[in-house]
C-alpha cells in the first residue's frame, strides 16, 4: 500500500475544500453575515492541514486498484469531517454529529436534513449545504484530477472508484481530459438551470442554490416547503434539469461530438421508459387527490423525477398518495438514475444487466448446451462486468440488512426504518412515514445518525471502497 | 417437449391424490362427517381424470431438463386445483380462490389461511390441510418416483426442479432409492414427534396434525390460537421438531451411515448459530413482557425456529414485539432453512455462497491478478452453482417487488404488503400488521389472492420452474 501517496492526495482534498470554502465565504461577505469567521477558520483548518500532507510530493506515485479505492473513501470521510465545521463552528448546528450528517449529506448528494427548518439558516452555511451536492455530484476527485496533474495513467483506479455504474469509460485517452470534459458539461448545465430558473423569476440566490442542488441531484431545498411554494414553471424546469442531470453524461459528449444514436442507448431509453410508465401510473392513481389532471401530472412528474433521479426535492408530500404510487417511488428509489451520471441507486444499467443474466439463466435451463452471451448496445458485457455487478447486489443487500437491524434498536416502525436505510443508501433524501417528505432526520440517535452516514457514502461511492476500509485484507502489505 | 410424458405423469399425480385423499377420508368415516361426500367425489373425479391421462404409457420417456421443470409446476398446479374441491364442495370456503389459496398455501407448506377460525371445520377438513404440509414438504413428484417406477436415470430432471437447494445431491446413485430413503427419514422423523405429542399429553387428532404439519414446517394450526393454548412441554417438542425438519436430510442419512463429522457440514452449523444468536438477541429484547426469562426463552426460541423453519406457527402475537426484535424475525423469514429440507426461504446454503463470492470478489479488488475459487466444506463450490444463484436472488428481488406493487393496488399499508409477499415466497404463513400471527388473508382481493397463491408456488419450487411456466421460449419445439 503506497500510504505516501494516499496522506499527499488527502492533503489536496483539503486545499481543495479550503478553495471550495471560499464559496460560502464569499456569501457571507456578500450578505454581513458573522458565519464568516467559522468559515475562515476551517479554511484555514483546511490550508494548515493538507499543506503540512502535501509539502513533499512522494517520489513513487504508483496507485493501484486497491489504492484507488481507500484514497476515494478516505477523500470523502476527510472532506465531510472537516467540511461539517462551520455549521458547528457557528452554532447553526450545535452537536458534531448532526453536522457531520448534513455535510455528509450534501457531498452524497442524498439532501436527508436533521433541521426541522432551513430557512433560518445564514445564507453562506445554505450556500455551502448547495455547494457540497455539486461537488459530490460528479466527485470530488474526478475534481481533483481534473485540475491537479497527479501521476501517469494510474489516475484511471481513482475513477473507477469514484464514478457510479458497473463499467468507467473513458471519453477520451487521457483521463485528466476525460475529467475536464465532464465537469464542463456539468457546469454549462447547471448554468443553464440557473438562466432558466433566473429568467422565470426566481431571485438569484434561489436560483444558485436551486441550480447547484439539482446539478448535483441533491435535493436540500431553501425553503421549508422544499420547492413546494415557486411557480409551477420553475417547478417543471427543475423537473426536467433533473431528469437531465440523472442521464449519463457520456450521452452529453456523444450528442456534441453528433453519435446521436450511440447517445439513446439503452439504458438511457430505459430509463425514460421507466420515467413515462410511472408517470402514467402514478398521475392515474392519485387524480381524484388534486383539482386538474394537468396539476396533478405536474406533481406526479416532479416526484418521479425527483425520486428517480435520487434528488428528492418535493412539492408535494407524497407519503399521503395511495399504497400502489407510494410502491412505485419506493421502487424507483432503488433503481435510481443512469450510471455515469449525478444521481444514485442501483442505477437502470445494472438492473438491465440483471435482468438480462437472469433472462440467460432460463434459456439455459430450457437448452442447457447452447451458449449465450450478454449484450448490451450491440456489445458483449463482459463476464467480468456481469460477476460485479452481481456481487454488487449481494452487497448492497447485506449493507441494506444489517443497517435497518441496527437503527431498529431506536423502536421506530419499520417503514421509518425501511426508506431511511433506502433514502440513504441511495442517496435521495426522504422517505416514508418519519422520514417523508415533510419531516427530517434530527430524531435518530447518534448511532442510528452514524449507520445512516455510513450508508450515505457506501451509496455514493458504490459500496465497495467503504466495505473495503472495513477488510482486513486491504491494510496488510 | 415431450408432451405425452408430461400428461402421463400429471395422470399419475392425480391418481396419486385420489389415493392420499382417502386419509381425510377415512377421518371423515371415523368421526361420522357429511364431508365424506365431498370427499369421495373428488377422489371419483380425480381417479378418472387421471386414469383417462395414464392409460396408455407413452413409447418415448424421455425427460429433459426442460420438462424436468414444466412436469413440477404443472403437477403442483394440477395437485392444487383439485385438492381444493372438498372445501368448496363441503360449503367449508364456498369461494373457489379462498379454497384454492387455502390448498397451495397448504401443498406449499406456507401455512397462510384465509378462515378466519379453524375450529368449526370438519376434522376430515382439517386432516386435509395438514396432510397436504405433509406431502407438500418433501414433495409430491418425490413420492411418486418413490412409489412409482417411471422411466431410466432421467428423473433427476424432475428431482432437481422439485428439490429445494442451489445443488441437488443424490444419496444413492439410483434416483428412486433416494427418493424411497428420504421419505423414510421423514416419516420416521415425523412419527417420532407425533410419539412425543402424545405422550405429553396431546390428544390423538391433535397430534397427528401437529406432526404433519410441523413436518412438512406447514404451518396450518388446529386451534385458532395456532399452539398458544397447549402446554409448555408440547410447544418446546414443536420447536425441536421444527429446527429438526429444516435441517438437510442428507445430514440425517450422513448420521444413519455413521459420517458424523460430514453431516455437521458449514451449512447445518450456520443455521445453528444463526437460530442461537437469534434467540439470545430477541429474547433479551422483549424480556420485559414476559414474567420469567425462561417464560419469555419458550416464546422467542418457539417463534424464532417456527420463522426461520417458514413453519408458521405461533405461541405468541410477535407483531407486539419491539421493532429489533421484528425486525430479526423478518430477516429470519429471508433466511429460511437449510437447502434439502422441508423448509422455505432463500436457504442458508445460498446465502453461505453469496456471502463467500462477495469476499471473493473484495479479494480480487485488492488483488486483482490473484486466482481464488469458492470452497465449502472443503470442497470446490462450481461456477455453475454461484451463477444459479446469483439468478436466484435477481429472480427472487423480481418476483418480490412485482407481487408487491400488485398488490399494493388493494391499497393496504406497506407493512402488510410486504410482509404477506415474504410469507407467500418464503412459505411461512403469518407475516406482519393485517397478516400477523393473530390476523388472516382473507381480506385481500381476489387478484392479490391470485398473486399470492403464485408466489407461494414460485417459493416453494425455487422460482423457476414457475417462471419458466410464463416463458415463451419454453414452449417452442
Amino acid at each position: 500500500m503506497n500510504y505516501r501517496m494516499i496522506k499527499y492526495i488527502l492533503g489536496w482534498i483539503l486545499v481543495f475544500e479550503a478553495f471550495f470554502l471560499l464559496i460560502p465565504g464569499l456569501t457571507a461577505v456578500i450578505y454581513g453575515e458573522r458565519a464568516i469567521q467559522p468559515i475562515l477558520i476551517t479554511i484555514a483548518v483546511c490550508l494548515v492541514a493538507g499543506g503540512l500532507l502535501i509539502i513533499k510530493k512522494p517520489a513513487n506515485t504508483e496507485l493501484y486498484s486497491r489504492e484507488g479505492y481507500v484514497i476515494v473513501s478516505l477523500s470523502w470521510i476527510v472532506l465531510s469531517l472537516f467540511g461539517a465545521l462551520p455549521f458547528t463552528l457557528s452554532g447553526a448546528i450545535p452537536r458534531y454529529i448532526d453536522a457531520l450528517f448534513e455535510t455528509v449529506s450534501g457531498f452524497t448528494t442524498t439532501g436527508a436534513s436533521i433541521l426541522p427548518e432551513v430557512e433560518s439558516l445564514p445564507k453562506s452555511l445554505i450556500m455551502w449545504r448547495s455547494f457540497t451536492h455539486w461537488v459530490g455530484g460528479m466527485g470530488v476527485l474526478v475534481f481533483l484530477m481534473a485540475f491537479l496533474p497527479l501521476s501517469g495513467g494510474q489516475n484511471i483506479h481513482i475513477m473507477k472508484a469514484e464514478s457510479p455504474g458497473p463499467s468507467v469509460s473513458k471519453l477520451v485517452p487521457r483521463v485528466r481530459t476525460t475529467a475536464l470534459i465532464l465537469y464542463s458539461i456539468y457546469f454549462v448545465l447547471t448554468f443553464l438551470q440557473f438562466l432558466f430558473l433566473l429568467f422565470g423569476g426566481m431571485p438569484v440566490f434561489d436560483s444558485i442554490n436551486t441550480a447547484l442542488a439539482t446539478a448535483g441531484t441533491g435535493g436540500f431545498g431553501i425553503k421549508n416547503d422544499s420547492l413546494g411554494s415557486y411557480s409551477p414553471y420553475l417547478q417543471n424546469v427543475t423537473t426536467v434539469f433533473m431528469l437531465l442531470f440523472s442521464i449519463n453524461f457520456t450521452s452529453y459528449y456523444l450528442i456534441i461530438t453528433k453519435k446521436f444514436k450511440d447517445a439513446f442507448n439503452r439504458e438511457v431509453r430505459t430509463f425514460l421508459i421507466i420515467v413515462a410508465a410511472s408517470i402514467g401510473i402514478i398521475t392515474y392513481n392519485v387524480r381524484g387527490m388534486f383539482g386538474t389532471i394537468p396539476e396533478a401530472l405536474r406533481h406526479v412528474s416532479f416526484s418521479v423525477a425527483s425520486i428517480i433521479s435520487t434528488t428528492g426535492f418535493s412539492t408535494a408530500d407524497f407519503d399521503l398518495w395511495p399504497e400502489l404510487s407510494r410502491t412505485i417511488l419506493v421502487l424507483l428509489m432503488f433503481i435510481g438514475a443512469c450510471a455515469g451520471s449525478t444521481g444514485g441507486g442501483i442505477k437502470v444499467s445494472r438492473v438491465i444487466i440483471l435482468f438480462k443474466s437472469l433472462s440467460k439463466e432460463l434459456q439455459m435451463m430450457i437448452h442447457p448446451k447452447q451458449i449465450k452471451k450478454i449484450t448490451m448496445d450491440s456489445k458483449t458485457v463482459e463476464h467480468e462486468t456481469v460477476r460485479a455487478v452481481n456481487s454488487f447486489i449481494v452487497c448492497y443487500i447485506l449493507i441494506f440488512v444489517l443497517s435497518i437491524v441496527a437503527i431498529s434498536i431506536d423502536n421506530h416502525d419499520l417503514i421509518t426504518n425501511f426508506t431511511a436505510v433506502a433514502a440513504a443508501v441511495n442517496n435521495i433524501g426522504p422517505g416514508l412515514a418519519m422520514v417523508g417528505p415533510t419531516q427530517n432526520f434530527a430524531f435518530f440517535s447518534p448511532i442510528s445518525k452514524a449507520v445512516l452516514i455510513f450508508d450515505m457514502l457506501a451509496g455514493r461511492l458504490e459500496l465497495f471502497p467503504m466495505l473495503l476500509l472495513l477488510n482486513r485484507a486491504t491494510w496488510k502489505k
